[in-house]
């Protein structure tokens, strides 16, 4: 059987090559074309790749290159919930993973094609969390690992992703011809690059959709709120329910709402003012640092898919996402990334001028851990006090009154 | 019926008080004890508390207050098994919890106990991961959470921790009698201090031990390497296969080799000179922060435990951790903790005069993820280059040849 991409907006499939994953007529992303075949979930098994095996690129998992990715937990979120009196909110809580971002979800399965097809270097156009999953995956599979970063990354990520012994070359100049450019000395010198829109690291993304489905009891939530940056995860998600919809596994799609950081949110803008284009924009400037694609390649093909399914996308900002931030860790012990809180953020948005159903189940998907940017938290919103031993005592009664 | 502490030194039992916590005879920790009964596995159970729930202190789990945690992947080390033709060597990866580090085993456990008490004050002494582990659930549980800190903690721990709500105290003095003064504080004004040796913790680290028991096929490693500070996270360990043991699951205990960094190891220096007791030490100084105990509360406890099972305890060098570090993350793609990869330096050193068999099955517990402590990582060790856009090529195949 010869594999197949699909250029959804051209409606052409191409035999797949991972030197060649964009749509040669349109420029739009390839996504992984399945053929017609009836698919099962296979509960018993125990790593989730294998579970959800009949959805995903290949027939059999190797276990030698997983690292303990996937079967995040899928956490009620009951203060919240209670005090704004809304609805079932839960989170889908991809921290746990071995990067401790959603990244691995995609690493992973793209790592598998990469040991089938016997490629020996990868690669990777990232400033954070995709450069980290990459060189993890990459040590883990002894594959040669590049990283493509700007000049001006901060120490903090350069030593995260560094450790793993990556070959990191710092680029001068522009970030998205830097991408453009990966690809085609990629394909010249025989390495993988699995930049964001990967189709790989797309079906990769699915799992994620695919977990919460039997997480809820093999129901369908009535809505997903997503980070979006450069439209891979979300394309996932939809990809995910769309097939178990014709799979006859369920009735109806979620309805899926991006969220966006207003300080770099150019597919919401399109969306919000009903272009048929994403226009890129000139320079990101929000807290949410893992969520600032200026140029987001998956994001004329999100922005049908979208559309078509009666989603949002919406955008808020830095004010609303360091509230939410902080909101998840004092009410729900879930501390995340900026990028992640977007979610609850869109959420309170979107209550504004919406109600939902009291049946209605809402799942924010938090796609990093806090402890990965820690210097947008301000010391001086902490409570800490000072006190001497002997004061102890009086300190903390002080507290407690 | 009534719920039993007892000391294994005194031989006495005592009814379960989570304000009486140490013997008050011998000052060594009370252990949480069971009464003769039959116990079985829950294998069909979904969370890993459920699974073993007749392993802990109570009849039933308040799912409410839960965050994910357990479950940690087991990991087989690959290459570096090849490399050095060792037997097969394991990573019990516990940076898969809700903050990052093993002390979540410890406090989920705590916390059920809290709830069922209907106690509503918690607190902790802790300059790092058990003090974000105890905000954390803190929060989730809604109980008003108390940190005892250093004044020189570091910005980024007091971030972490903070960002949960807890009230933080800084308090200047002796870190020994504060931790003593909690106890009474905590006593006189209702709050539980679940300090690192808390019997509840204990049960809770148990949970990583019987984990790896199913993991490994119901079979029962031969080694277990452990990093040891207060010596709590050993003494669960050895806990849950005496019981696994006494209830007859298994017929041998696994040889448990606790490890300490050279710049604080109390328990390794009297192990090692066949002292009785534990001699404090006066200042410790190593990279492996997490794992800086200098008067650990489970000294005495643990040099006895783990001379009847014939294990050790050793101390290995920062050279010797560091190296190890390096060597999982560019090997394995696990980038953990300084105090993690003590175990793997552990297993070096002790393969020096030991030779393993090929059958043997060895345990190496990651305590940590090392995205909490980038600070010991040198940017001077990592592999970057620069380059321009246009010069792109020519660097990238300076890398590759």
């Amino acid at each position: 059987m010869i594999e197949q991409f699909k250029c959804l907006v051209c409606d052409k499939k191409y035999p797949v090559d991972v030197f060649k994953t964009f749509c040669p007529d349109c420029k739009d992303p390839l996504l992984y074309h399945y053929p017609e075949r009836k698919r099962t979930i296979r509960r018993e098994r125990s790593h989730t790749l294998e579970v959800f095996l009949d959805f995903l690129p290949f027939d059999k998992i190797d276990h030698t290159f997983l690292l303990g990715e996937g079967n995040s937990p899928l956490v009620k979120l009951r203060q919240i919930s209670k005090e704004n009196h809304v609805p079932s909110l839960y989170v889908k809580d991809e921290s746990f993973n071995p990067t401790g971002s959603f990244k691995d979800r995609g690493t992973t399965v793209a790592i598998q094609k990469v040991v089938s097809l016997k490629i020996d270097k990868i690669g990777t156009v990232s400033t954070g969390n995709m450069a980290t999953s990459t060189a993890a995956y990459g040590a883990k599979a002894g594959r040669k690992t590049f990283v493509f970063i700007k000049e001006d990354i901060s120490e903090e990520k350069l030593l995260s992703c560094g450790i793993y012994g990556p070959i990191m070359i710092k680029v001068m100049g522009d970030y998205g011809e830097l991408t453009y450019k990966s690809f085609e000395l990629g394909r010249r010198h025989n390495i993988y690059f699995m930049n964001s829109v990967d189709p790989f690291r797309i079906e990769g993304y699915k799992v994620i959709g695919l977990e919460t489905y039997l997480q809820l009891g093999s129901q369908v939530p009535e809505y997903i709120f997503v980070p979006v940056s450069s439209g891979g995860h979300l394309i996932g998600l939809i990809k995910a329910y769309t097939e178990l919809k014709q799979q006859g596994f369920i009735g109806n799609l979620p309805t899926f709402i991006g969220v966006q950081a207003e300080g770099c949110s150019p597919i919401a803008r399109a969306f919000q003012s009903g272009a048929s284009r994403v226009e890129r924009i000139n320079k990101a400037n929000t807290v949410a640092q893992a969520i600032t694609n200026p140029d987001p390649p998956g994001g004329n093909m999100l922005l049908n898919l979208i559309r078509v399914n009666s989603g949002s996308i919406l955008a808020v900002s830095d004010t609303e996402i360091l509230n939410a931030q902080k909101m998840l860790a004092e009410k729900e012990g879930i501390f995340c990334l900026p990028a992640s809180a977007t979610t609850l953020a869109g959420f309170f948005q979107m209550s504004k001028a919406h109600t939902f159903k009291d049946t209605d189940r809402i799942v924010l998907v938090v796609t990093g851990t806090g402890m990965k940017n820690l210097k947008v938290l301000k010391p001086s919103v902490m409570k800490f006090f000072h006190s001497s031993l002997s004061d102890l005592e009086k300190t903390l009664l002080s507290t407690i009154d």
